[in-house]
């Protein structure tokens, strides 16, 4: 049976999450049930990243074995055929070796958080990004956020449900920008504990509005306690931007 | 009575259009309403353009006379706490001479039309693009729109309702970029016809595809014609950017 990889965006607004839940719609849900309606048996889909509910995916990989063969670039029609109206798009659907897993062989994550500083709040935007209404300083935002890169104890930044071996993790790179009337964060690691990145951005807007100082960001990393960081950012500001894998070209 | 100048983002998408009508919620109905709230009074809004059912507003400006003066910046806001949970954002109310109008004191507005152009349909951006599924040359559609800028009779590209005394009109700028996935139309004139941006993007992506050359756009247009053009693109990809005014600076 052909596996394949698929590269997913979805809107993470009326979704329980990644993963299947008996609470509501999941987007592996929708995945899987347009798989099966094509394939006509069971499909099992595995992804580099199970999102919380809210949070939206660019470009989420996930890889599921599908017993069906078809030319060139018909499965994600075929898929997103039987996906609609679900807000849920294949991107692109290839055949790869048997030994490709989404998760597993995944060798690094990026997410983009999208925060909207200004007073009013999002008409066209809305649950696309955290309304933020007071000023931020994203200059002293990515300083500050230098603190976190590197292998640390991320132990105040993680969820108190996170089921991670370990709260010690390498992160490659955070980075803080400002465009236009938003304040960007991007992250860039092999792997995050749950809430990381949110529980990170919350925080660093404390840096942001000036009540926090870079020395109180440090401390709180220090502290290794979810109680010494800051409050957790909206889900609905992340996105899941990429995976990348050992064969794939930057 | 202090005149307002208000500028306005909205998701055109829940509405029936910016004006009044009785089949359904309309955006200056939300304002209306929720400036009456505030001042205890009746209020009319006059627009610098009256967008189509779908049609989205990044910058609109429209004026009102309110009987309430509230200090800087807090009009906005109580604007804002009145239109939730509507998709409308007010980002700026000023106080204006008595002598502005948003629609006749305007000398330039502004359009922007969103085309994606990729096979799978948008999951984040639905209803907020034109999904054009085949891909479309930019740069060839750029070179034709040179065809359309300047002083022109643009009955070709003139919807049948269309109120205006004269269909000719002066067209200062229609440049197309590709962005990404993306292509983006921006239009740039004093005034434009009731759906002359999008019947444009519409005839220019029957050039985008090949179908179409320079010739058969210069005799479209030359034909003063309707049914010499190509079809209305949907309204659901259009974006009203901004209105200028003499006192604004660009």
């Amino acid at each position: 049976m052909p596996r394949y990889r698929l590269l997913i965006e979805y809107d993470g607004g009326p979704f329980v999450g990644w993963q299947r839940q008996d609470t509501g719609p999941s987007v592996q849900q929708a995945l899987e049930e347009a798989a099966e309606r094509l394939c006509a048996g069971p499909v099992r889909l595995h992804a580099a990243g199970r999102t919380d509910s809210g949070v939206h995916a660019l470009g989420m990989v996930a890889h599921a074995d599908i017993a069906k063969t078809l030319p060139d670039g018909k499965m994600a029609d075929a898929l997103n055929a039987h996906l609609r109206p679900a807000p849920v798009a294949v991107l692109a659907a290839d055949v790869v070796p048997d030994a490709f897993h989404a998760r597993f062989s995944c060798v690094e994550r990026r997410y983009l958080y999208r925060i909207l500083t200004r007073r009013a709040g999002p008409a066209l935007d809305k649950g696309r990004v955290w309304w933020h209404p007071r000023p931020l300083d994203a200059d002293a935002m990515h300083a500050a956020a230098q603190v976190l890169v590197g292998h640390h104890d991320f132990s105040s930044f993680r969820a108190a449900e996170c089921q991670a071996d370990s709260p010690v993790k390498t992160l490659d790179a955070l980075a803080v920008a400002r465009m236009g009337e938003e304040v960007h964060v991007t992250a860039r690691a092999r792997s995050f504990l749950h809430h990381q990145v949110r529980n990170m951005v919350g925080t660093l807007a404390l840096v942001g509005t000036g009540k926090w100082t870079v020395a109180d960001l440090r401390a709180a990393l220090a502290a290794r306690d979810r109680a010494a960081a800051g409050p957790t950012a909206p889900a609905h500001g992340l996105y899941f931007v990429a995976a990348r894998y050992p064969d794939t070209e930057e």
